[in-house]
This record gives structure tokens, C-alpha cells and sequence, in this order.
């Protein structure tokens, strides 16, 4: 059996509500994610989302993708190349696509390519995600 | 004026609150991390914490060494070789070192070496931590 095809699309708008929970629960309280006022003065002209909130729910789509495979627990080894390749606002609504691409059987790995998009169909992340597959 | 240098340290012991709150912020409700009694029956024997909350850390400690050089803006532009290489348990406390080793001047790019240790001083994640400088 391959995990190859395993696929899962995650779509939510990142709202303001995101954006202060996860400043809290992180403790990244960036000016460029926190404070208006600041962000006004950058080349942004407003307040950024954080990757890193990007990047978990790249991970997001990771997790539904893997509910096809429940014969499997599928840890993540990580990511290669993961890339912030647009800014994502407050408001945005961003469409993560996650897909089985690539296997390793020698090593027992599996890799996937991971892109998220926004509103405006304007790429704003992509990753490759590494995981493995143990047998439940 | 160079960022090379430019260092922080992170430590937070990881609670199941930070756990229950990720899985509710990002919806990623993988029965690793949110389901006790399957993960007993895995290799792993308890919940994992999401390898995107480490990451999330990793960014964390970024912040805090761009308090160091306000004259800036230091959006991420990604991460390199994203490694989880150690279970994070509830209860775990972390150490995220980041340290920017690198500058690329004429694409304007710094690098920075981010290390995750535990409370027994394994090593659960490592990344290279890519960014811009953007003056403010």
C-alpha cells in the first residue's frame, strides 16, 4: 500500500481573532503582528499574520489528509524549503492544498507538497512536508 | 551595521493548555496530540505535542532577538530543513536557541540557526531560520 495520492484542502479566513490567540498562546507579540500602529509605518501598511500561524495550518491539512489512512499514525519529521512567498492580512481567506507525492521506502518517508493560496489565487506559502508512517 | 549576532533564548514548559489551544486555534485535532488513549497504543505511549507548536516557538524566539535591532522590520521569508528530532510530551520543558550566523547582502537575506532542547538536553528540533531587513 502507498500513501501516494493522499490528499486534503483546508480553507479558513484568518481572522483578527487568529491572529491575538495565537500571538497569547505563542508569545509572539511582533509589532509587525500586534500593534497597528506600527505596522501602518512598514511597507505592509497594516498588520501581518505570522507564518508560523501559516505553517500550522499547512500542518492542518496534514492531519485531514492523514484521516484516509487510519491504519497509520503518519508523524511529522518536518519540512523542507518551507516559504512565506506573499504576505497574509487579517481578513484574508487562504486555501491550503496538501498532496502525497513523493515516498522513500528504504527509509520508510514520505514527502508532500503544500501550497496555500489566498482570495486572490496569489500563492502565499508552499513547503514540502516530510513525515513517516508507522503501522498502528 | 550587521544582524549576525543577533541572539535569543526561548524556554517554556509546554502544558496541555498550550496543547488543547493549538489543536482549537489551527483544527488540527490529530488524534496524536488530543486523544490519550490512542496514543497509548502507539509507539510514542502518550499525546504528542504538535511539531507546529515547536515550530511556532522557534518564530517566537525570533521575535524577541529582533527587539535587538528596532531600526527594522525582520519579516520570516521561511525556514530550511525543518527537523522534529524528538518527541515533545506534555510537561516538556523547552529551550529554543536562535542565533542569526549568516547575511546574503546582496539578496538582502539573513540566515539563523534555531535548536529545541528538552529538559534532558536532547535536541528536538533544529531549522534554519531565513528572513529580510527591511529599514523601517
Amino acid at each position: 500500500m502507498t500513501l501516494i495520492g493522499l490528499k486534503a484542502e483546508f480553507r479558513k479566513t484568518v481572522t483578527e481573532t487568529d491572529v491575538v490567540l495565537f500571538s497569547g498562546l505563542t508569545g509572539d507579540f511582533d509589532p509587525l503582528h500586534i500593534d497597528e500602529e506600527f505596522a501602518k509605518k512598514t511597507i505592509y501598511g497594516r498588520r501581518l499574520v505570522h507564518g508560523a500561524l501559516i505553517t500550522s495550518f499547512m500542518m492542518t491539512a496534514a492531519s485531514i489528509a492523514a484521516q484516509a489512512a487510519p491504519e497509520f499514525v503518519l508523524p511529522s519529521i518536518g519540512l523542507d524549503r518551507l516559504r512565506h512567498t506573499g504576505p497574509v492580512f487579517i481578513g484574508d481567506t487562504m486555501t491550503v492544498n496538501y498532496l502525497v507525492t513523493g515516498a522513500e521506502p528504504a527509509r520508510n518517508r514520505y514527502t508532500a507538497d503544500v501550497e496555500v493560496k489566498n482570495q486572490r489565487n496569489e500563492t502565499v506559502g508552499i513547503a514540502t512536508h516530510i513525515f513517516k508512517a508507522i503501522p498502528l
